[in-house]
């Protein structure tokens, strides 16, 4: 495909760069991450919503150091390694935030036991719905394949509204929720300069929710310049991108 | 494909149904599930382990009351009413009987929050890589595509098997990664029986941990009768289920 990781721009920019400046001595939690990418931004967030000290280092996903490997053997950011033992999955991460530091305001998970599975449930609904059909969107090549995932974007996007409380998706409280979603809000430009995506047609009550989400400061503080991400997001639009989720939705099989 | 609902058996056998039969009075929780169903058995588990006070509810999955699609409007069980409000999701629903009962021993996650998080990685594994090359396994009509699966489903298991401490996958402790996976060592005959499958020939850990995991009070008492299992497992090697498991798998989508 002509790709080559040079073509990754090396690191975070814009109000990204900065945070990671403030992050750079020895901590316990050491945050193995790429800055362009949304998984990490998830678990990013939540590091900088929590006040969690950790430290930042970028790692060049196609070309890992051998330390990184050993502690992440499936080689994916974003990776924490915690007192020298490591753990993986953004939203495994998410929630391990909250396990190890009770005392980090805010909660971000309700407090009510059903709450919290609610908020487990349109997780799961990000996750299995909304980002597959996101990505397909994105890498379709053919005018009915586009169709028919802006279809089931707009469709999985309509469920969550219902029942969105607004400002945030619990309300008042910014939640895990929140976060499973927020890094899609400063790349669904992508789908809306290529694939005729609007966030408005996909209901009013999203837009003016994504508008909330993407303006929270530690939303803002994890996110690089947009020109950066266009290299990246230019391989998906054409198909050739290399990432494990691009070639499991090339190859119709769930995202790893 | 001639399938008809009345083709399942319509209630819980052996040890299972004296179970049901323990939890017919109302209570807060009510528990829909459907007796062969192996994510209702997770949960099932669960309350089972904790003691939790519970109402058990046989749903036909092919026949939904309107009750019931009203507080689980994806129509799948298990799903849980509480106090009013519903939740599903077999994990979701582990999770939240954590959540919600704390006073009730035993804890089926780690408390260790590193732990924690591994209990999720490895309950994530058994999600991504076990249950869906278990499915394609049991559903392949070639012997090439039956091969590949079985090729898969032991690569998982070995992964798995790795981590295994033992008795339990955390050691003594009885935990979530155990009750993720249980449901499939009291099923796991069709594989043997169909497709050459052999736990001892995935690993004799494999085998150790199995035998450790079904006998398990738990476990032994929301397990039914295997005859009355027959009837689904053989539409399933036929490839002829219309489970909505069934059908993703068939169409090489992730399962829901």
């Amino acid at each position: 495909m002509g790709f080559t990781e040079e073509q990754i721009f090396p690191h975070a920019t814009a109000a990204a760069a900065q945070t990671v400046a403030k992050h750079q001595d020895p901590q316990d939690a050491v945050f193995y991450a790429g800055w362009f990418c949304p998984y990490v931004q998830r678990a990013w967030i939540v590091l900088e919503e929590k006040g969690i000290p950790y430290q930042y280092k970028e790692v060049n996903p196609y070309q890992k150091d051998p330390h990184f490997l050993a502690i992440n053997p499936k080689g994916l950011v974003p990776a924490l390694e915690y007192k020298g033992r490591a753990i993986y999955e953004s939203l495994i991460l998410c929630e391990f935030f909250e396990d190890a530091f009770p005392s980090h305001k805010p909660h971000l998970l309700p407090l009510d036991p059903v709450d919290r599975a609610l908020a487990r449930i349109w997780i799961d609904h990000i996750t299995k719905t909304f980002i597959p059909s996101f990505q397909r969107l994105l890498q379709s090549q053919t005018a009915d394949k586009q169709r028919e995932a802006l279809q089931d974007l707009y469709q999985s996007i309509r469920k969550f509204c219902e029942h969105i409380k607004g400002p945030y998706f619990f309300g008042e409280q910014f939640t895990l929720v929140d976060v499973a979603v927020a890094p899609w809000f400063l790349r669904d430009w992508s789908i809306e300069e290529h694939r005729g995506y609007r966030r408005a047609d996909a209901s009013p009550k999203w837009k003016e929710y994504a508008e909330q989400v993407e303006k929270r400061p530690s939303v803002v503080n994890t996110s690089s310049l947009r020109e950066h991400l266009l290299d990246i997001y230019g391989r998906y639009l054409r198909d050739e991108a290399q990432s494990q989720s691009a070639k499991a939705i090339r190859e119709g099989r769930a995202i790893p």
